[in-house]
């Protein structure tokens, strides 16, 4: 374990409340069985707002809307609504006019104006709104408006088996500030996109081009390195809202207090990022993913991206099937520098871990190892893939899971 | 169908026999059960030889071999050794060695030198041949070489349930040749590479280059637009032999002769090609995917190869979920020059079928199709989804399938 950052961090996957925002989870009517599909985060005063949206160019309504809000208020945002069950994408015109009324509609239930609100949406692809649905989450989440993020972030989830929360709380000289955040999966993830849905609060002060990049580089070190589908939604988008309600004003991306809150922000969304692969469709192992000694950074993250995207990599990890081959025929097919003769490859029991880690390739064939030893630590639910190129000094670091019959059943009858 | 392929090529799935060529299906000892695992693929007389490998940079030992054969005996080659069960690959110097001699042991039974042999290897990668099955094999296989193409066919098989053959025979002013060719798939299946183990003969007579320019062209048009699965083997290859034996000379690729040598060719390795997809691991559904009117041909392509490769389009088509979303979802990640709002969405009926297309998508929103219409379409077990780009004049078919348990299953326990 050698992140760059700093171990004084330290996560909680709860929420206990960030100083100005309130937020609610209601059931509006989109999922059955009065299950929560409607959520608000709202601040009480105007908020620095900055994400990073999907490089799909079939970008859905509220992407759209959402990326316009950003660049035309983004220092005076008040508030994100999100639904679930249908991804208004592909819907046109009327799609279009859906999302800002679906922005009109939470703004009139807070007493904001409806380019104060940002709106993110998830679901099936292809069918429009139910704006009569959409208004009845919007009056019911105005009014329960609270604390309960447990509730919010039980809202956003589609396949998603449970509620993903991060937060930490950093002392600083002028104060306490709080980061908090909550994501949903858990198909369609891929990397190098802004992927998922993802809102990420804090009470510090952050100019906005502060927030820009730092939810930039968040999401980088986060979640464009958690592979589950090697799919890219249509809708993928991750936001930060910083209100400045703690007092605590951060303003220089390369002082300390701006290190140790670009810090603490990637581990929230790594924390996010990891919930999400955990809990990805289907998933019963998790994949740490560790490409060391490339050539070149893209090369490394290259090699570790066709691995992670694997059919056959990820079956044979479904199967216990210590079967590595595989994995150097994925890494020899990225496209990246690779020559296998200098290539070493391990796998070690644990999340991100090296330790007692079996080398089982070497010198352009297989080492002595043990198959039983192999099987051994691939049976373990957290298994850490390394993979020395060689060839360089560039190194990353990806999460990414085993391709399971859930995976295909779930997504065999999404729509029913 | 607008094919540029002259319709008057008649590809049959068997072999009846190619002039100077004979072949051998044995059971070395390598799969269980007396099942047939070591094929040989001779001919009488010196042959032309000619092919397309992988480009995957882990390549397998028999690959770097036979590339070698080609670049240097292509004009002089006699046989072609097939095994299955073990692939060769990331085996080092032992695996290098074993490649020759598995080389040596068959030129030995056969009476020829050894460089006038080519040698492919299917199966698990990064275990050494076991070279005593392997001499097994090659003595069995020299002593009964015959006419039992379904016998080869078979014995090059490894997850495959049935063999893959296809020939023709074209009549000239010169006479007749034979086309002739098996494949194996059928997991590890990807484009725009050589992909899969191929043997394609003819007793037609051409020069070494024409030979290569036609496998090629050929594989350009069949085996590169197969897509199973995405994984690109350490190990395909495709090889043409042409041993002159027909008494029909072809050496000028413009030339009518010419011509109609490599449109029979291509649809030699397409009907391969579309076996192997047929075929592949735990198929359910064929899929042809036009994609017309895109901005250029790599446009079209990628666009095509992601909507192949894309796991959620892929276990949709398994649900016989019409989720057409997902469709345009992956084009728009694709990378090609996609505008949404200028694009239309149709299935049909069929393997590389425009009757009675149903057009789902157009002006950026969902047409007023009939689920139930969609449904009953996209139940077939052939079906072909047009996407026209509206984007230019660039068009591409691929052929894919869907994603099922069957495949899950398959791939988790297949060292066991």
């Amino acid at each position: 374990m050698s992140e760059s950052v700093s171990s004084e961090v330290k996560i909680t996957n709860s929420i206990d409340g960030v100083a100005g925002f309130s937020v609610a989870g209601v059931h509006a009517g989109l999922k059955k069985e009065g299950a929560l599909d409607f959520a608000i985060i709202a601040s009480d005063r105007p908020s620095v707002a900055a994400g990073v949206f999907t490089r799909n160019t079939v970008k859905a309504a509220p992407v759209l809307l959402t990326m316009q809000r950003a660049a035309e208020h983004g220092e005076d945002i008040r508030a994100i609504a999100i639904n679930t069950k249908s991804a208004n994408a592909c819907t046109g015109e009327e799609g279009m006019a859906n999302a800002e009324k679906m922005a009109r509609l939470v703004a009139g239930q807070i007493g904001i104006n409806a380019q104060q609100v940002m709106v993110m949406s998830t679901g099936v692809i292809g069918t429009q709104l139910p704006m009569a649905k959409i208004e009845n989450g919007a009056q019911l989440a105005g009014k329960s408006l609270g604390n309960d993020w447990q509730a919010a972030a039980t809202a956003i989830m589609t396949t998603d088996t449970r509620p993903k929360l991060a937060s930490v709380t950093i002392s600083t000289a002028q104060g306490e500030y709080t980061i908090a955040g909550i994501s949903k999966g858990s198909g369609m993830i891929a990397p190098n996109m802004a992927t998922m849905l993802g809102v990420v609060v804090t009470d510090a002060e952050l100019s906005q081009p502060f927030a820009q990049q730092a939810v930039r580089t968040g999401a980088d070190a986060s979640f464009n390195r958690a592979i589950v589908d090697g799919d890219t939604s249509t809708n993928d988008m991750v936001v930060l809202m910083a209100n400045g309600a703690s007092g605590v004003s951060i303003d220089q991306m390369e002082s300390a207090d701006g290190q140790q809150f670009q810090a603490a922000l990637n581990e929230v969304m790594m924390s996010l990022a990891k919930q999400v692969v955990r809990d990805g469709e289907g998933v019963s192992k998790f994949i740490s993913l560790h490409i060391n000694n490339a050539a070149t950074a893209e090369d490394a993250l290259q090699i570790g991206r066709t691995i992670a995207n694997s059919p056959l990599v990820k079956t044979a990890f479904f199967g216990n099937d210590a079967n590595w081959g595989r994995i150097m025929a994925a890494a020899g097919r990225s496209g990246a520098a690779l020559d296998h003769h200098l290539a070493h490859l391990y796998f070690a029991v644990g999340e991100d871990s090296t330790d007692d880690a079996l080398c089982l390739f070497a010198n352009g064939q297989p080492t002595d190892y043990s198959e039983e030893e192999a099987t051994r630590i691939i049976k373990h639910s957290d298994v850490t893939v390394i993979l020395d190129c060689g060839m360089g000094d560039a190194s990353c670091r990806l999460w990414t899971c085993d391709l399971s019959h859930e995976y295909v059943s779930i997504n065999s009858d999404y729509r029913s």
